[in-house]
């Protein structure tokens, strides 16, 4: 046993990166990696078995349990974002550094380039047996497993709004659970509450186009998709479909930011602001008057 | 960085409502707001999806949950009651100041007629593509999306006592989960277990008219729904059946406030009261021995 | 304000019960009501929607929350039972009174006959339409709603071991969240764990006769339906099935609390008894010492 | 009273078992027996009921809960692994001594058997009236509610990369869930966070085989099905299966170690030891000038 741990001691040494944006990288990158492994397998068990082990329920709550599990895994180390346009919602707001966000963005599109990596070895089996699973326009395709396209009633406007929409949803939900002001939810349960966000809004925002709301979520697995055998039609289709969940997302989370900011946000912050001014102020009129007392009993030692 | 939030200050600044009811109110209209757009995006999602990517039980996770993320939104400012008759309870019982509840049912219904405005947006075009979407008799009618109606087989006086037992129901839980003398459940973990209380609601009172059980969040959508494209039918549809999710869940909620403090109510707050009063006579009765003692050490002084 | 608050003061001190057991008994009234309101109305709701607003599934979510909810009622006041079998089992291992167990069974089934009535008059429409509701050789019966019957493919014995089994498996996980030296649950959370017992019992117990384990939630029901339209042949169905669902659960009772305290619970009750016997003889040690110190201080002063 | 407790307390000393890794290793029976019990009590009812009572949502969150149920009733005593692969985990990082891997093993395996058993019992008329349920080749067999067998889609290579892969996932959040130096969940909350974890690898990793990810799981209630009229051919079914989910979720145990350590425990690790060393050199320097100051005083003194 002590060898072993000495053992352990070295190795952890030995591979410990010290480089703190780094090491939040790579976290991000993991807990993005758990959020479209389960979050696309439960897409493909669906899919694949022909709705005799999945419904559309079982991808929302895969969805759902999948973001909180990949925020636990990385959230000690790296805020557990896992979603371009959650790092880009706390910039805007200032609570992280812009340096951060390009780092994390690639980083959160490798690790869900590989969680797709690892369905598509999972289910190869399933996915070969399937005749046209690799033909996009096939019904039996089977690329919207792994990325998300557009059901047949959906143009491309009402796709961006639906994106749009999605995304501000999530922003103004996440900002209230991380808002130091306003947010009572006992320390560590923001991960379960998160899941509940990304549940929820797969329940009720899902018809249109699978509610990527996530650029690295998205085009992750359909790079994935492009070079392993269905084709640079993963990018084409649909009018470029592929450029809705990177840009849309973005828009959805300034909206979200002014939303959450304008009804919420700035009157918390307010009040704490004026409650912190009211104490400093107060203190000031307790000095004042402790002076004033000093200065008259300094009188009378005078006289 | 530095400017960011020298910037993002005084936006802050500017933006800041100072009037507390106002405060509340703008809390209270965002809550209900991401309880009708969630809740009302799930019947979306299963009525124009016909029924591939929703069930009526994913209806009922949508609207437990939306009401758990509503109330973590706006819970710390106004309270997080997202119903008129939650607000009305509370006043009933002298919890909130009775002033509070005309304010509180304008904004929460605000709230609800934008959140289903965002979910007629998002859905636009699969709306517009049903046939008979926009006909109250055709069975093809989607303005169950929005506002409730009753099923086939229920008669009115049925479906005012359908909407008092469920909104008895949702008052009895929810003054047993903010009962400070009775309830020991986590802080935090409120809007949880009121988002379980609207869950079970579902699960077990939503097939007669699916549990409005709360004016703000029928009326609003219905208004709507009557100004896009429906039209005044809304209102007059089975024998004006839109009172009565507007005035039942009042009276569920005196029902409601009578059953708990009967039973549990008003027992948990007389021991939390006598154990006070026993205290305090304690307290007396240490006094007396105590200034007794002192007498007699004053008597004997005297001698 | 202030005359509201004076006259609730004036009602809560009227109708304040201060005898203790019947006010804990009262507590577990409302709290069996819930159970089986929310339970039973998930029943009816997908029986008489034929299945359109309801699974299995949603049944036993209902249940299980429906348990959740009722324990955050009554179980400060009462520790909510809800369940004579788990009275019983708390009775033998000496953390309630046995003098509480007939008061308890009592209004546990009182509360259930409340529950199933309410149920009843919310569906009463949608009963009455329903051709063959109220005979219970029908197919269309719907006294399923209310109590349990064994389905077809059931024997008596194995239906009694199928009670005993369930009732065994919901002790055992309730003597471990309530254990005090075990359970490391936070406070305020054991009625969601209990839920959670009660729902995977449902999950994975259900398809045999529908897992009553109370005999409460079964008899009152049952009486209700006797009394409301179905008659006695509630009683004499299945050759006198309703006599399982009152005396297995007592056996699973014993059963289980065997089980947990042999392979469990003596052990955690063992350690921490030594540890605290271990505490007092070091005390013991440590005092003897001291003395010893003392009697050689005592000693040098002598010389 | 009195003398039942006298009579109770006789009971738990008699019983009480002073051997700690006897204790705990009947602890981890209890655990395993637990999780086998409700979870393929699951399959049974989806299986036996033909649909009606059961989906493979429904078994997920049986296997899901019925994990965390376990883990809750064994958690304080023996850890809660209910899993050889777990505990084979813990082992490898130091954190569990290796002499406690085989004795758990056994014990894992022994509940899982007697987990099986009881739900065979439960559901014997059940078994009994299907006919073909205890012959293999028929496509009535029932074999599938206790052991996994694969899907006829799958070839033994994928088959063990899916164990491999659905165990390395297990373990993988298992590590971030029990990190001391990682995880902020609350204490007492990890039982819920695995329970998640099950659900969510049944939710998107259970159409290939069943998701066993734990040899005790797989091969106890196999053993029992041998043993109880399936006969030897459950074990050379399918090109001998039996060996996958014994032998791969070890390899996945690994593999979840390595990932897990090289991206985040690691770094968490060092930095909580750069902490503390850089804590025990501030204090050293502290010492120092402290002993400085000192030497100045006394040499100020000897002047």
């Amino acid at each position: 046993m002590g060898r072993q741990k000495e053992y352990l001691d070295k190795l952890s040494r030995f591979f410990q990166i010290r480089n703190l944006l780094l090491r939040q990288a790579l976290a991000e990158c993991l807990g993005t990696l758990i959020l479209v492994m389960f979050g696309c397998g439960a897409v493909a068990q669906r899919v694949l078995s022909g709705g005799s082990h999945g419904l559309f329920l079982t991808v929302n709550f895969a969805f759902g349990f999948a973001a909180m599990l990949g925020i636990l895994v990385c959230g000690q180390v790296s805020g557990g974002h896992l979603n371009p346009a959650v790092t880009f919602a706390l910039c805007l707001l200032g609570r992280e550094r812009w340096r951060k966000f390009p780092m994390y963005f690639l980083f959160q599109t490798i690790g869900a380039f590989f969680g797709s990596a690892i369905i598509f070895g999972m289910y190869y089996d399933a996915l070969l047996l399937r005749p046209g699973s690799f033909n996009l326009t096939s019904t039996n395709n089977t690329a919207g497993i792994f990325a998300t396209y557009p059901a047949r009633h959906l143009t491309l406007v009402n796709g961006f709004f639906d994106q749009i929409i999605g995304t501000t949803a999530l922003i103004v939900c996440v900002l209230a659970i991380v808002d130091p002001f306003n947010n009572p939810i006992p320390q560590g349960l923001e991960a379960f509450t998160v899941g509940f966000v990304v549940l929820v809004i797969g329940l009720s925002m899902g018809f249109n186009s699978g509610y990527a709301v996530n650029p690295a979520r998205d085009f992750g697995p359909r790079l994935f998709t492009s070079m392993s055998g269905w084709g640079g039609a993963v990018f084409t289709a649909r009018d470029c479909w592929f450029l809705v969940p990177i840009f849309a997302p973005f828009l959805g989370s300034i909206l979200g930011v002014v939303i959450y900011q304008l009804m919420v946000g700035f009157h918390t912050e307010g009040e704490a602001r004026d409650k912190k001014q009211g104490t400093v102020q107060e203190n000031l009129q307790l000095t004042n008057v402790a002076s004033s007392n000093n200065s008259k009993e300094a009188t009378k030692e005078i006289y």
